[in-house]
């Protein structure tokens, strides 16, 4: 089982922490030598959407590490406080600056090697202004025929937007659940 | 926005952590006063299943806190190095020694007054033997009938329970997404 191994001090009082199992327990865990504090480490949750203008779709040119120079769909890390939709709005506007309805939820990725799950809407865009933010060098609409598949930034986007294109295709929008490896 | 302000201590050095808005970010992070370090906070995944058997529903008396005393589906906290389908797998093997065979994802439910994304599969259960964990007081298939609705633990199961059997009566399982207060 994969574990980072990242924790090496207790964030309650700042002892060193070791990796051990718990009592109750079947997997090693960061647990503080000093007050017994168990950290747990646990996957997160990527939140974005592909937003869409007629036949075309939005993707954002990455302006930061990892996979700078690469296209993708505007999503980020969800945060506390947010709902898995509120999360994958709040990154469409900070991405691409754009104006959309979200829709329906349209993949659930998971990515074990990296301890992620991905999760994407479909989002109706309003209009064609973009604004991006100081993480996406440009943010463009693309056909089916346009979309830069060498040059896509991620795994999950990619099968993401193969099914999207699929199921428009289709006229039908399904769920669409995956494992990445 | 929530923040459960937790983290006193820094994971890389253990020198004390302090709540500020880090360059390029827009929230408060947990940033360390001495070497820097800052520290995310994200929502967790609970994933688990609806095991069923012909027109009955596995439900799980629990045994532990938060709840104890109460009926569940099985479910947890998504572990590191796994999917969403083989964590609901893992948590209805620990809390249920059930045997089944995992079918599509059902719900996906945001509880961001709690931090959380709960994710449930469907599961066919292959026979009635269950084995219940030390989680579990007792594991138990129920009718729509028997459900226990007044001692259901948690909003995301009766919410997922709710949907499970009306799209039993209508013939066709979809995926539902649903926001909890």
């Amino acid at each position: 089982m994969w574990i980072p191994r990242r924790i090496q001090h207790c964030r309650v009082c700042g002892a060193p922490a070791a990796y051990r199992v718990p009592a109750d327990d079947n997997r090693e865990r960061a647990v503080c030598t000093h007050c017994g504090e168990i950290h747990y480490e646990n996957p997160l949750n990527v939140v974005g959407t592909v937003p869409y203008f007629g036949e075309r779709v939005l993707l954002c040119l990455r302006n930061i590490e990892p996979r700078r120079g690469k296209w993708t769909l505007p999503a980020g890390f969800m945060e506390l406080g947010e709902t898995t939709a509120q999360g994958a709005a709040r990154e469409t506007d900070e991405e691409a600056g754009a104006h959309f309805e979200i829709e329906g939820l349209f993949s659930v990725l998971s990515v074990p090697r990296v301890g992620q799950v991905h999760l994407f809407y479909r989002a109706r865009l309003l209009n064609e202004r973009f604004d991006p933010g100081p993480e996406t060098q440009e943010a463009r609409l693309f056909t089916e025929a346009e979309i830069p598949w060498d040059d896509i930034a991620f795994r999950t986007v990619r099968e993401t937007l193969l099914r999207y294109f699929d199921d428009r295709r289709r006229g039908t929008y399904a769920v669409h659940t995956l494992d990445i490896d």
